[in-house]
């Protein structure tokens, strides 16, 4: 079973799967491997971005995606995890998950017997990872970069620290002291960055993080159901706003990135995402071109070129 | 770019859509112009027949409709109008939407880079009016015919007299004081009319309104969030009910049509929506038939007739 | 017209309708009989099971299905039952409806001018049932056989009594007094055993009712919007409970059967449910094959086996 809850499941076919979407989104392949498959789209939080991108592209293959609101899902609450997965798994050819926690999607990856994919939890967003290790490709050509994360050390944090280290890209991740990226998450990235021959950086100076970066990345501050600590974190998060003092310690062809949605006037400025570094709508796009490669990697069905 | 924002937009190909709309309609044209295309489909507020006719019609025509329901969209909330709009362009091939505010429609429609379609909004609703127009050729042929709007000068009537002045089609608005059509359209209707030779009347009695007229319409008092409103609505608006012996001033071939849903008993009585001058059903399903003509007009998608 | 709004409906073909859905489960037969024609799904209250077979089944057959969510719906609220029956006829090829009352399934077939199916309501759930009996045909063999129905005397429990009757199997149903099934449902169980000479027997007595069965069934205590009796019925119920104990009785190569969502620990130990007598989860996965059979049976088209 093929299944993405974290980068590290992805993480010897990175490139092949890399290749396989920029192919898919530059050739314009007019093939159908799905046709007759179902994607089931679990969402215990509502997303426009994510639903859209995974429905428009598993459509574009020629499947039949469903999507299933926090209304429908009830898991743990009308029904347990594992009788969703035994009941979705005699329905579905792939499962795809947005998941408050992160327990909650090993637990239905255990259970299920097609394939799930981590569509966001609180550990990892790794379609999200995916889709920017593709952008930067795309825009910088190779991986021999720096990318300075900066801001809130969440899930997508997580994952980019994973997915860097992976294709030997340098990355500093730059948060308030408190709002790290997970240890273990760390450890892991370190590790795989040893044998790819890259650095992994933690700081609290975000100055320091971005100076020389090729990529500025950054995210909301108050997200994945942290509302409630809005106050605190408005407190300590504004040193680490994406602005132009801080966009000149990076490289002057830097691309700026962020996964959206934006909270404009707090993790960045309106002048640098609307400006012409900003990546963000490609990056946006090419959610559907990486998931497309993810979901015929999880089902091990080759991307066919024509001769 | 073309939108359909309101009436306006479609005036000068108006009569070419109605008749596509016609000829899919009797032709049961089997072609797949949308093959591979998406439509996403916003809404800010719940609906029934505008969902499912945009739904089915773009199906009908080969597409993926993709329905983002008001917890989805959270324009303006989660995230700005411009960013949906930049995201959503990227995704789909063709946007309708369905708005509180005008204001947040124009506004889409400036940030989208694909084509927007106004699903109804609180001034206009001109798919709703090309199904009407479309539903009167049917059934009166031609439009030297009169229609008498009564009730609410609402978003339906406000396009019902674009729509009517530019037909050519004699039209009289009878509303309560206070509650006429927007001062903007009524000017923009009168000035169109001056050009297809017919008659924008405005008055306040829905006697004089409905004499003689070809067809009756009506909607219903309180909806687009004014609920509040309820108690004092339900004072004024009472004498302009639809009944027999308003039905009664009219021409004894009158047609009678509401956009629907109804509130029986208050703006029409159950006797004329169920007796045998009423075409609402027809009407409803109309709405699909002119959806998919504005669809394949607003993406210059001709319509193919077999030889 | 032909509805499935209770099991009577579909008495003189139940044994073609099971047997057009073994065929198509087994025969994985690729015909789309049901190309360009469209379902609409309505839910008056949330669904997982329900909604992903009946939408994933339509689309296998080529048809394009429209979830329509509580939200949408609104019958009875935002619009009059006649007129949304009227509405959707005009754009769906059949519909099929979870209701909470029998009067409204009743009323929406009335007026509705293409096939309703019952998704479920407070009186039957004859899709359910048909899906029990294509899994009681494939795990025994025949119908020459005892079901148990043990606990609530609900929607399940009628349809079942119906169902069993109607294909010769002896059911007994144990329930607590004061939670039997419908007077009206078991008179005419009994009017039908009587022509294919079974027996269907009602008791309280939980031991006595498993005696001898190869099929125990159970469904949850509190579910239909019975939940504010909860406290009552977990004082009643108990006794109810399908356990190891209780299972003794039956014949040892005894099958269990459960709608879901179940309550573990409540209506059924994990023991059983997740034993090597549960079928749960095939009966589960046999919602659709059934639907499908009974779709193509309400709009009169044949299963064509290829030669």
């Amino acid at each position: 079973m093929t299944n993405l809850i974290g980068m590290k499941d992805i993480e010897k076919d990175i490139h092949r799967v890399l290749d396989d979407a920029l192919t898919m989104k530059n050739g314009r392949i007019s093939f159908a491997p799905l046709k007759g498959k179902v994607l089931s789209m679990l969402f215990e939080k509502p997303s426009l971005r994510t639903r859209v991108s995974l429905e428009v592209g598993f459509r574009q293959l020629g499947g039949h995606p469903i999507y299933l609101s926090p209304n429908e899902v009830g898991i743990g609450k009308r029904e347990s995890t594992h009788d969703v997965a035994m009941v979705l798994s005699r329905f579905a050819d792939i499962i795809t998950y947005r998941a408050f926690l992160h327990q909650n999607m090993v637990e239905l990856s255990e259970y299920a017997t097609v394939p799930v994919i981590n569509a966001l939890d609180d550990l990892e967003h790794p379609c999200q990872i995916m889709a920017d290790l593709l952008t930067i490709k795309e825009h910088k050509g190779n991986f021999k970069r720096k990318l300075a994360y900066v801001g809130d050390g969440n899930n997508v944090c997580n994952s980019l620290l994973l997915g860097s280290a992976m294709v030997g890209m340098d990355i500093s991740a730059a948060t308030p002291e408190g709002y790290g990226p997970d240890p273990g998450i760390v450890k892991m990235a370190r590790a795989i960055s040893g044998k790819t021959w890259c650095t992994v950086e933690l700081t609290h100076d975000p100055l320091e993080g971005v100076k020389g970066a090729d990529v500025i990345y950054t995210d909301t501050w108050t997200s994945m159901g942290n509302d409630e600590e809005r106050d605190e974190r408005m407190k300590v998060f504004p040193p680490f706003q994406v602005n132009r003092k801080l966009a000149e310690e990076a490289d002057e062809d830097y691309i700026f990135m962020h996964c959206l949605p934006v909270h404009r006037g707090e993790e960045v400025t309106d002048e640098i995402i609307d400006g012409p570094h900003s990546v963000v709508f490609d990056e946006a796009e090419n959610r559907m071109h990486a998931q497309k490669a993810i979901i015929l990697w999880a089902l091990d069905i080759p991307v066919v070129t024509p001769e």
